[in-house]
Formats: structure tokens, C-alpha cells, sequence
């Protein structure tokens, strides 16, 4: 099997990893236009090979693991290059405007709309992590415009990774995601930004930081290149998300202001119940 | 040595861990409004007796690790109760309205105002962990104010748990602890409930959630029993921190209505520098 990865970075990598593992007779093609990324990738057996958009031909899975603003542009440029018993399929955080920019293309059966829930704020093929999907989800959206040959090379491959396939329309996906996802990154970089600009004097954050806020604030790490598209793109469910979080922010600090701390605890008493939902959460476990 | 740990929760059980293994002579004596914490606290080995403060006088240190409300009112009798040898430290996680109300207190000698920078979301005595403190960091105020013999039994006792010590007035300690501490609290509490009220259905969380999420929720699970007192205290400092975090979400909000990505990537560029910070921070670092 031909596999290609576009993008060779954390997704991909991790991707690749797996693969070389559970199909052993797997040969690796990498895409990147990051020539460092590319030598990197090689250097540490991520992939086989270094390869271009013109060896495409030869591919029986392709996964495009690149920002979403060049999703855009590259899938239909991929799905050309392809053959017709090739599946491509995508990790990207949203998936409304790649599903629509798709819905014409001759190619359109050979795309899986995909988006693995797994990730590090770690970038570039040295945070490649092998067994990084086991136990995540992995949403699926329009698995009935995918040829159902194509849909079932992709699937059985994740199902040994270990994923949990769920399937949404594209829509939903990015509605729900902007709140589990997209909300937390903006959370973290607004309150990294509001404790850097606070303490000009870094010795005082170095002190005092605990492992909440390191915890709070780890996102603050995550990749500007990714995720600025990202944002782009889920706009309109963002900026709703935001504006909830931002006048339960008001709200909270209303009681703080009117000295109604009954108010204060019952807020965070109502929100412990998250001890239950996170536990729901299939983090790192592993599928029976 | 006979140790009395008022409040066997997280802190002070975890306290009680590292001084049997310390100093294996060491007798335990836990005290607790919570009956059943204490004798979970007996159970577990975390304290060798249950007693009360009839006993304090025969205590050579005090461990008060309860809500920063009751100490106010705990500690002054905690001081009565003790001898002259005692040092009687806390793990409150504000320090200037207790400095203020011991200021005039006969025994003030006997206190050491201290906050070590360390936890978890969980409580209560099978919350508590052994090394926990280990190359965490100690805060120390006003230490000119406890008699120096009763200074060195704690801070021997600090420095072999492995604690990093550092010296700082009250006033500062609450201002800086607004930021690094205190706000993580309220930004993870206010996102958490941001995704509940939105997510009736939890279903979607559940499986649409992944590692960030859970990363910036974290702290939402925490006591609101421990944490409205934390608010109440510490109100002014905190409303200052949440109107400036407001107001930087406010403005990334507008960048994005605006349209303005450039400064969408410039925003988390800038911030992406929180990674050499957060470098710094010794989370988990033994120290040599």
C-alpha cells in the first residue's frame, strides 16, 4: 500500500507512525513544503520517502494534514491527481467550508471528511506521537458521499488505530466543536496574554504559577499558522461562543462586585457537575 | 515531634505524608469538622490520632490547611492554645487580610504566613499525595514577624520536602496570585459552564471533546467550598484580573468580526512566548 501524507507534522506524523506499525508493508510517501520538516521526517522514519504532487497517481490513501486555509486549495488539486481507488481523507478542525468547496468535484467519492479529536499543542514531525488516536474520536461528516469501498479502507484503518468513529453533518461539527475546542484556545491565549502583559516581570509568573494555571494556559502554546484559518473559517460559531463565555465572565464578576458570594459559589457548584461529563471523556482510554 | 494537621484534605494529608516519611518519629494528630475525613484520615495512616484543641498545647508544629474564611477565626485560637515552641503555619491561598488580623495577636511569633503553590482539583484525605510539594514553591510573608528558631523548624522542614522558598509581602503575594492562580479559577469555572448551558445534550460533549478541552476545564472541578472565601478575600486583585481578561477577549472578538486575521495571528503569536515561560515553571522539577 502507497500511503501519502501532505503535511508532515503532528497529525500526519502520527498518523504515519501507526500505519508503519499495524501495515508493515506500508510505503511512506511525504508532501511537505516545509524542506526541513520533510529531511526531519526522514531522518526519523516517519516516512519512506520524500515525494511530489506528480507521484500522486500512485497513492492508495493520501492524508492532507495542513492547515484548513490550504485544505482549501490542495484537496481538489489532490483529488485531480489521484486514482479512482485512492481515499483522501482530512484532519481538519472544521468542516463546513471544505465540505461545500468539495460538493462538485468529479472527485468528490474519493474524500473522507474527517477530524481526529487528538492533538498536543506540539508542532512539526518531531511531535509525532505513535498511539496518539487510540481511544479518540474521530468524527466523521458525510460518510455518503464517500464511495463505500473508499469509506471502508479508511474505517478499518481507524478502527485498528483504535478511534471511535462518530458521524455528524459538517455543520454540526463546527457548531459544536467552536464550544469544545475552539473556545478553550481562545480561553488560553486571552488569559496567557492578560498575565504576560500583567507581569512584565517574568520572575513573579516563574514563582508563583502552579500547575493550574500551566494547565489553563497550555493551548496559549498551540500554533498560530493552524489555527488562525481555523478561526477564519468557524467565524460565526466562535464569535457566539465567545460572547456566551464573555457575559458569564460579566456575570461572575457582577456578583463578585455586589459582594453575592451565595451567587459565586452556587456557579461554581453548578459547574463541578463537569467532573462527571470529563470523566465521560475517552481521553487515553483504550477501546475494549 | 508531635504534629497537629487542622484540616486532613488534600494539603494538610499531603503534608502529613512527607513528615512520616521525614521524620519517622514524628506522632500525627489530625483535627477536622468533617468526622468522616478523619476517620478516613485514621484509615489511610495519613494521621496516627483524632484529636482536638484541648491537645494543642502539646503540639511543637500546626498545620492549618482549611477554607481562607475559618482560618481567620481558627487561627487566633490556634495561637491561644499553643506553647512558646510551636510554629503554626497555613497554605492559605491569600495572605493579606490573615497577616492583618494576626498583626496585634500576643502569639504573632508563633505564625509563619505560608503558601505553598501546590494542589490538585481533587479533596479531601484520599486526595492527598505523598511529594507533592517536591520542587514546588513555598511563599513566604512577613517571616521578620515569627520568631527565628520557630522559622528554621519550618523552612528545615520545607527545604527536605523539597519545597523552593521565596519571600514576598502580603500585599504582592495576593496581587501576583490574582494572576497566576486565581483567574485560571474563574476562566475555567466560566468555560466550563459556557459548554454545559450550551451542550444540554451531553452527549456531544462527551464525544466531540478532547485533551485541550479538558485541559482548560480542569479547574473547574475544584471546591467552591475552598474557593468562594479565596473570591471573597481576595476581591479586588481578582475583579482587576477578570476586567482585563474581558477586555482582551472583547478585543480578540472584534478582530475577528473586523476580520482582521493578521492581527488574529499576531495576538497568539505574541502570546505563543507563555511556552518559555511556562518552561520555567518548576511544575515538576526535583530540585538537585
Amino acid at each position: 500500500m502507497n500511503v501519502f501524507v501532505i503535511g508532515i507534522g503532528l497529525i500526519g506524523g502520527s498518523f504515519a507512525k501507526d500505519i508503519k506499525r499495524l501495515r508493515p508493508n506500508a510505503k511512506i510517501y511525504g508532501i511537505d513544503t516545509n524542506a526541513s520538516h520533510l529531511d526531519e521526517a526522514l531522518e526519523l522514519n516517519i516516512i519512506d520517502y520524500k515525494s511530489s504532487y506528480s507521484e500522486l497517481s500512485e497513492a492508495d490513501m493520501v492524508i492532507v494534514s495542513i492547515p484548513v486555509d490550504v485544505l482549501l486549495t490542495e484537496i481538489p488539486k489532490i483529488l485531480d491527481a489521484v486514482n479512482d481507488n485512492c481515499v483522501v481523507f482530512d484532519g481538519g478542525s472544521t468542516k463546513s467550508l471544505i465540505c461545500k468547496t468539495l460538493e462538485d468535484h468529479p472527485k468528490r467519492r474519493n474524500y473522507l471528511a474527517s477530524h481526529p479529536i487528538a492533538g498536543t499543542e506540539f508542532s512539526g514531525p518531531s511531535a509525532a506521537l505513535e498511539n496518539l488516536y487510540n481511544g479518540k474520536t474521530n468524527i466523521i461528516c458525510e460518510v455518503e458521499k464517500t464511495a463505500f469501498k473508499l469509506q471502508e479502507k479508511a474505517l478499518e484503518l481507524f478502527q485498528e488505530m483504535g478511534m471511535r468513529i462518530r458521524y455528524m453533518n459538517p455543520e454540526a461539527h463546527d457548531k459544536h466543536i467552536a464550544y469544545v475546542s475552539h473556545l478553550s484556545h481562545i480561553s488560553s491565549f486571552m488569559l496567557g496574554k492578560t498575565v504576560i502583559e500583567k507581569e512584565k516581570n517574568e520572575r513573579d509568573i516563574f514563582d508563583m504559577a502552579g500547575s493550574g494555571f500551566e494547565s489553563t494556559v497550555r493551548l496559549a502554546k498551540s500554533s498560530p499558522a493552524m489555527w488562525t484559518p481555523i478561526f477564519e473559517q468557524n467565524k460565526t460559531n466562535v464569535v457566539e461562543t465567545l460572547e456566551e463565555y464573555i457575559s458569564n465572565l460579566e456575570a461572575f464578576k457582577e456578583l463578585l462586585l455586589k459582594d453575592d458570594f451565595k451567587g459565586i459559589y452556587n456557579e461554581m457548584n453548578d459547574t463541578n457537575k463537569i467532573k462527571e461529563i470529563l470523566n465521560g471523556i475517552p481521553l487515553n482510554k483504550k477501546i475494549e
